[in-house]
């Protein structure tokens, strides 16, 4: 078996996450839409740079997306904070990080009112102050619909950023991404793809093991762990590139743990 | 009922999270770490400010420490690489952070040797250079025990801040934060006892809930999000208070919902 070639190929497509939410500071609620979108951004071919969360706090939300954009990702995904109560202010904290005035969008208060209309034909909905709050964005902003919740999600572009502010509820967070965001980071990955295997490692103790991680490691970025699980990853330019690269180090690790004694086996 | 009155006591133990791992970016693994510890240290009267999850990369790594220490946090708590392998970079990217050199630590290596030799007592095992590596801290720092794992934690003091360095493995990060940990906080919160509630409510809209929550929440700080599901929380210096502060609201905040027609119900 030949050494793996390196053949990672840095996407120029990263992106970072900013949780907002008390909930999840508290940890009652542990965050699976960062874990979500980490993985649907992976397979789009785009690298999570960091994930940062904050509470439902003004100047802690406006800092935070400074500090982002400050590190200059292509994208900056938000979630939470932005639906009707007094504590949702992710809108407000953008703002304040980018000196934007707040203002009502006509297009987001179309879409709460058709939202309302929609799901209470026979009532009469007043668009009460909390519910034009969750209209009120950063000027430049854009309204994304939310298919299947209240609050539109938003987007403004910022220099070299997109910022998209998504809600909390997961599948509000999720419907969006799906409908209005993963073609933007399809489009700006290109043609990179990701690809990932495990393989299960029995016999050997995990710090023998890390020898052979490191030198099959040298021969191809990506992240392999001491756990019993080895985890292989690579973004590559197409997929055939990818296999190749995946197949190659698998094969040579393979070889290695089983001088040792180990033994292997594919996790499908 | 009488005007909640505002009794938040804010405490002067605050906790940053620092993740470190590929997994948690690549949306393989779910960052419940951070969500344990956060419970822990709220239960203990600690507020967690903010949780950052950075790649297995020294430069990475080495910012968002420098980073959390000027925030001046009384504890920060990093989670995951500080094991074997060239992708556990924790310790290193401590140093960086703090320009202090690696040295190996005599009471790491005397743990480590322990560990080994308790767990494989009939085998000769050497201390190979990945095994080493465990026991290469910051000067400094002093290791901490592992009671069901290889890795010795780390504990280091920098000005203000006690750092905390723990595995990614949550039965080994749970191990060493209730062993070495949980008394640090405890003691460094004083009295302070955080409580919370939640209250759910029926038959009313979620925006419409939003103006009744403003209310009350100006007489009291802590979370409420119109999910249906209503957190209330606090810390304060004893329970008696804190149990006070939250019937109030509660009650409060049950008057106002019963005058929209919305029915509540205490969740245990």
């Amino acid at each position: 078996m030949s050494e793996p070639q390196r053949r990672f190929c840095k996407t120029p497509c990263e992106v970072e996450l900013l949780s907002v939410g008390n909930e999840l500071l508290l940890g009652n609620t542990i965050n699976t839409n960062a874990s979500w979108l980490a993985a649907q951004i992976t397979i789009l071919g785009g690298t999570v740079t960091r994930i940062t969360t904050v509470p439902d706090n003004l100047v802690e939300i406006s800092k935070a997306t400074r500090e982002a954009l400050g590190r200059k990702p292509q994208f900056l995904i938000t979630t939470g904070g932005i639906g009707p109560t007094f504590d949702d202010m992710t809108f407000k904290g953008v703002s304040k990080a980018l000196h934007l005035r707040l203002r009502l969008n006509r297009e987001a208060v179309r879409m709460i009112r058709n939202h309302y209309a929609k799901r209470f034909p026979k009532m009469k909905i007043s668009l009460t102050a909390p519910r034009l709050k969750m209209a009120t964005f950063p000027s430049g902003g854009i309204p994304l619909s939310n298919p299947v919740g209240t609050a539109p999600a938003l987007r403004l572009h910022v220099r070299r950023t997109e910022i998209f502010c998504l809600p909390g509820v997961p599948t509000e967070a999720e419907a969006i991404f799906k409908e209005s965001l993963s073609n933007e980071i399809r489009s700006r990955v290109g043609t990179s793809i990701f690809a990932e295997r495990w393989l299960r490692v029995r016999g050997v103790m995990e710090s023998s093991l890390a020898p052979v991680i490191d030198r099959t490691m040298t021969g191809m970025e990506g992240s392999g762990r001491p756990r019993i699980e080895l985890h292989f990853s690579i973004s590559a330019p197409n997929s055939k590139r990818a296999k190749e690269a995946l197949v190659g180090a698998m094969s040579d690790i393979v070889n290695r743990l089983s001088d040792l004694g180990a033994k292997t086996s594919r996790i499908p």
